[in-house]
């Protein structure tokens, strides 16, 4: 198996690591970080099983036009913001037999990646994680880690269950799915309330916003599975209560987009909740909660931009 | 007539002034300004075509037990905020015939008041203007000044007429208001939106907001009108338009809780938004967009309370 990660930020390291580990050839390009990764590769430290150990790529590159052979599998595994020019780190990474993976966060992140490369095998993931990149080539893995896979728009090819596998064995949970777009609105469910909520409270945790304002979370909650419902993906009917039920048991927790927010880095607001407002003003949903935590994100950016 | 200001802030100070001007006997209670106001009294400078002038109370006391004659007015012009102890600034204050003159912002702040002092005359006020205490006893008037003015719970008694009046014959307008309720959900329209979105978004101007988000800053306007409607006082159907449009006219202005929450004072967001916010409910008015709102103030400030 031949894997090209693009990126040396925390996920793509990562899970980069963990199929190199199974004996996977995984390279990666590097752009920031390329010296020290190039010379160095990357320490992994992780709270978890996994431990400490050391991931040294196949080939460390600063461009895919560098290497020779087309990967099976490119990793892309970014954060979907206006500034991420995807098409351009995928196009030279990608042969007639490549399958795109993407990692990221958010509702509807493929479409233009699908558009674009047309004949090549698109693989939709999400993680459920906390790793962070403490400095160059330095990857430090908090928690969790699980993944979820399928392919775009549906379905589950042999390549998708076979990285999968790959990933399971490597120590983490990998489900295969045969609708990851369903899957990536049961995410949103959590990220829609809590990502916003933590930056425009400018820092509060998810257990605050929750014991303080849980009637307002769930109806955003609500409206998010409305939305989900409207376009064909019907949730779990109890999945508010359950996102509810295991924030309340999760230790007090800064979201991604809280930790984006205070290091000044661009925040998912659009691809998180941008898109599934679009979504739901398209379907004709009610979503006043969330056109009102849409809005003030919005505001808080302008007032960001203007700094 | 005989007046007495309780504090020496800017819209008490400011209001006092113009009456003293009129030939009122105006006293004022001073709490942290004492020293300066018994010395010194309070300089007015005033943007508009009022000018700059002094204003030298006929008492400066620290505490109204300390006056020989209860006054026909006692004017208290505060933020109603859960720090203010309002029945307590007035209590030494009133006697038999004085009536007691509210000037704030917010909704359903007389009923307190009302119930506390039930045998005194009430005269709700509002105040639009633009006025700040610089240090104690200087006073900067920028701009604006108008007041409505009206009994409460309704109607327009001889004494309220002579004080609106006294403020005509001063150089500002004064409405008197024979619905002084439907008046405060009037000027509520404004300050719905504009007050906790200037703060959310950490410090817009009105402008911003409103360029950026006219139709979430709609929303919260008709449900305000919606409440409004639903507990009896129906305001004119051109007051949201009106609304907007003055706004763009208006020079980008930072509004009053914006100003307190750059200054780290309290708030006015109970007698704004949590008010309204209750009135609505029990009217069982649909109001998701100010819900959101508010959950997001009251989040606001629980982080401001744990730094």
């Amino acid at each position: 198996m031949k894997v090209l990660v693009i990126g040396t930020g925390a996920v793509g390291s990562f899970y980069g690591s963990l199929l190199a580990k199974q004996g996977a050839e995984v390279s990666v390009v590097a752009r920031s970080d390329y010296e020290h990764v190039k010379v160095h590769g990357i320490e992994i430290t992780s709270e978890t099983k996994l431990g400490n150990y050391h991931f040294r790529p196949q080939a460390v590159v600063r461009n895919a036009a560098e290497l020779t052979e087309k990967p099976d599998y490119v990793l892309l595994c970014i954060k979907v913001v206006e500034q991420a020019d995807r098409v351009g780190l995928l196009k030279d990474a990608v042969g007639p037999d490549t399958s795109i993976v993407l990692i990221s966060n958010g509702i509807d992140i493929e479409d233009e990646i699908a558009r674009t490369f047309p004949n090549n095998e698109l693989i939709s993931g999400l993680a459920f994680i906390c790793v962070t990149r403490t400095a160059p080539g330095k990857i430090w893995h908090q928690s969790y880690g699980r993944l979820a896979l399928g392919n775009y728009p549906r379905g589950l090819s042999e390549k998708a269950r076979a990285l999968c596998s790959a990933f399971e064995q490597s120590g983490i949970n990998c489900a295969a799915s045969e609708d990851i777009v369903t899957a990536r609105w049961q995410k949103c469910v959590w990220n829609a309330p809590f990502n916003p909520l933590s930056v425009l409270s400018a820092g509060l945790s998810t257990n605050d916003i929750l014991s303080t304002q849980e009637s307002f979370v769930r109806n955003i909650m609500e409206e998010i599975c409305l939305i989900a419902k409207a376009t064909g993906h019907t949730l779990p009917s109890d999945i508010v209560d359950k996102n509810i039920d295991s924030t309340y048991n999760m230790p007090p927790y800064k979201t991604s987009m809280l930790l984006d927010f205070e290091a000044g880095r661009p925040m998912e607001t659009e691809v998180i909740l941008g898109n599934a407002v679009r979504a739901g003003r398209k379907a004709g949903a009610p979503i006043p909660h969330l056109e009102s935590v849409y809005a003030l994100m919005k505001l808080r950016e302008l007032k960001l931009a203007k700094e």
